[in-house]
């Protein structure tokens, strides 16, 4: 592409951009679309000629747009909310014209250096030890499954690493702990290590959705008994239905206790430690053996981004490293290669974008943010406990609620109905919620998503981007109680009226 | 970040980048610098205050770009070579902007429907069947490791994604095959699956280091004897270090007979097949099982994309499908969700950047650049060939040259010489190319890579990048001539003189 036209090109997307960035707020949140949509109207093969790019931007904004759900709006409020800041859009911008891969110190020494640096830096602000050793990944599913392949490395006497797990009389079968609540990606992990699902034991859960460590040590003894080898333990530091947070100091005892490698999974909260108040959501986590947080959720980094931090590098590199002739270089005595320490040779150069972030907000100007976000999931909460037609699902430790409608009337009626009534009562309360977050999600002003809690469709509300606004929370809040009115309205049996 | 401060930001920073595209000749293609020399100049810990971003962008040219290796420079010829073209980094900004995950339909329906079209339009260009079905994946290291986890789901007998690979009698020793050249990801996935390195039976390559079906066969047979069960074959089209092309019809046949699946990793030289006379090196992948492409490497899109196709998504699907509640949606039964096909939940909106580069170049603009990189590739080869001072290690197929510098006293030397005399000689020519490469490097002015071939220390030159001219691949040949003769000067013991 001539510089001329790239450049005139770059100017006019950045004008778009900006005015995107603007006015998100004037499109619809989810995507008012169907399946198939977008794929109908494009051509069945690529053009044999080449189109000039303002017939490409032009289609972009004509068809393509139509279809996004828009993850950089104020009123993102489903899945855990993120954003794009400004100057992690940046960032990125700048990596892909650099289009470097980070897999050698020689192939890019200052992707590797800086990644060193902004994951110290990060570290330091968790209050997360020296000792931690810091790696980019793009997914915390790649960071925990990494990080499950060290614990399993960690056990050299089976020597995995050389002979696999397959065939092998002398190599038991392992166990890997994690609650109930844990997110799907330790499940994948178990698959794809060749583990199987069955060697991940689930963990029930104490009230407030966190592992129990007395069932956890329970299940450890019986394991042992039963002729498992346990030997990993995965505790969740915001869990993805209601971010609970798991106890990990108890978790870390029976860990030393039992040799177990412990696994602590921060993906969504851990940036939460950097609030002095709310340091404590990683009390204990400074004694895990491996550790996942991601700037791409709750640090205002585009997406992807994943911390992952390991106590023991050397049992990560062994579980690891692999160095063919056309990788080695002079420089691998006395440089970190990244590729040693994961799956995927290539990598992009992602510490820029949070180099970028950190520096521009400033420890303050994150605290500050990451602060107001959880003031106004604490609010809303708080409107959802006040509210006779609503009730809480789960106790809200940072910025995400889990809720829903359950009208006065029928909350009265399920305190004193017989068991066969509960039971329809629910199930219509579930059609309710169900419906309510359809009906909320279509408006396009609020995009929420859902849970299920003690078998209860749950909804859920997630703050976390940085272009969110109060008027935004309260005009969910709003969408939900005029909605929540009209479908009970609408649909409630007479019976029950 | 304030929507006006955003926007000059984003000018600012595009000119730098318009500036940079235009001038890549100017910096040393290799970064000048030493271990620890970009850290050393970095603050231990982040700013507490926000810092103004054009403090932020200065230090980024100051303090960073220095430490940079210019992967996107025109005489970068390591490695693989590669380009963020121009319309690539335009769609990259836009995904930044956008910051989506595509990991529902739902989350961004025109993420997924666009990731459709784009994989169907490369599919339709490289001539790979319709059933072929794709997802795109980060890197070719995970495709490769999604299919080998696919082949291993084909197994459905064994249970492994339910019940795992350790302990139990029932489950053999698997094993995979691939050539004594294939690309050391296939090594990284043998060990992340539990099937351990010595799953992995490396396959002897002839003259041309292309798999031998001959010697695949009697491996199989082999195996099968001694009680290992075969089910996977992984074959390379554009090995890592020479671009040989294995055999693949032969291959075909033989997983035919044997029920083994079939991975070809075309990543890097897959996208020749766009060349009409270079459809040749895609024979017989029709017949894969999965199949892998990286338009990231050779197709002009920044990095990362890796297009992986797989003809059995069913099996792929029952590999890693999970679908915990938080991620059920009412439209699961009619839409795609692309999460079910890999180990990443969490999905960047990769399409843009591949849908922005197809059509902004075309299908005739694309062939047009491939084939003049290949013309480059076979006249430099021809160069080698002719000098008396240098020989080639390896055929040529396509664009990258696999040489060394030879100097013609030597050659006639060994020619003649008894093998303890052969072997110094060799040392010495080892050496010599490990110093001319570092030599030429070194210059700032090109920038080779190199693997070993026959025990020999051998040059590498590919050329990928867009922005390369016939200048540079000659003064990259000028240099190389050049710095041979004068160290070949310098270190040549008196005696062989």
């Amino acid at each position: 592409m001539p510089g001329a036209e790239f450049r005139a090109a770059a100017h006019r997307l950045v004008d778009w951009v900006a005015d995107y960035l603007e006015n998100t707020d004037r499109y619809p949140v989810l995507a008012q679309t169907a399946p198939g949509a977008l794929r109908r109207q494009l051509p069945a093969q690529a053009p044999d000629d080449p189109e000039p790019l303002d017939t490409i931007l032009a289609d972009f904004e004509r068809l393509v747009l139509p279809g996004v759900t828009h993850w950089n709006h104020p009123a993102f409020f489903a899945y855990f909310a993120i954003t794009g800041s400004g100057p992690g859009i940046l960032g990125e911008l700048l990596s892909a014209a650099l289009n470097v891969n980070a897999m050698l110190w020689k192939t890019c020494p200052a992707a590797t250096e800086l990644e060193e640096v902004v994951l110290d830096w990060l570290r330091e602000m968790l209050g997360l030890p020296e000792e931690f050793f810091g790696v980019v990944m793009d997914t915390a599913s790649v960071s925990s499954l990494c990080a499950i392949a060290a614990a399993r490395e960690a056990l050299p006497e089976l020597s995995i690493r050389e002979q696999g797990l397959a065939g092998r009389a002398e190599v038991p079968r392992l166990r890997l702990y994690a609650s109930e609540q844990a997110h799907s990606s330790i499940d994948k992990a178990a698959i794809t290590l060749g583990l199987g699902l069955e060697s991940l034991r689930k963990i029930p859960v104490d009230a407030d959705f966190r592992l129990r460590p007395d069932a956890l040590e329970a299940a450890v003894e019986e394991d042992r008994r039963a002729g498992w080898e346990p030997f990993c333990v995965v505790a969740t530091v915001g869990t993805t239905s209601t971010t609970s947070i798991d106890p990990v100091p108890a978790i870390a005892d029976l860990c030393a206790r039992y040799g177990l490698w412990l696994h602590v999974d921060a993906a969504y909260a851990g940036t939460a430690a950097l609030v002095p108040e709310y340091r404590h959501v990683l009390a204990g986590c400074e004694r895990a053996d491996s550790f996942v947080v991601n700037p791409h959720k709750r640090l205002f980094t585009p997406f992807d981004f994943s911390a992952f931090y390991c106590r023991r590098p050397k049992t990560l590199r062994a579980a690891f490293s692999l160095v063919p002739e056309y990788l080695r270089t002079p420089e691998d005595p006395k440089a970190r290669n990244y590729m040693d320490y994961g799956i995927q040779l290539g990598r992009r150069f992602r510490a820029l974008k949070l180099w970028f972030v950190l520096r521009y907000f400033g420890r303050r100007g994150l605290v500050e943010r990451l602060r107001q976000h959880i003031a106004w999931g604490q609010e809303f909460a708080a409107w959802v406990d006040a509210h006779s037609d609503f009730e809480r699902l789960a106790p809200a430790p940072l910025s995400v609620v889990c809720f829903r409608a359950r009208p006065r009337a029928l909350a009265e009626r399920l305190a004193r109905a017989e068991i066969p009534d509960q039971k329809r009562i629910e199930s219509y309360l579930d059609q309710l919620n169900e419906a309510l977050l359809e009906a909320v999600n279509a408006t396009g002003r609020a995009y929420l998503s859902h849970t299920r809690l003690r078998d209860r469709f749950t909804l859920r509300l997630a703050i976390g981007n940085l272009r969110t606004t109060a008027p935004h929370v309260e005009r969910a809040w709003a969408l939900l109680q005029e909605h929540a009115a009209r479908l009970d309205n609408e649909r409630r049996p007479a019976a029950w009226r």
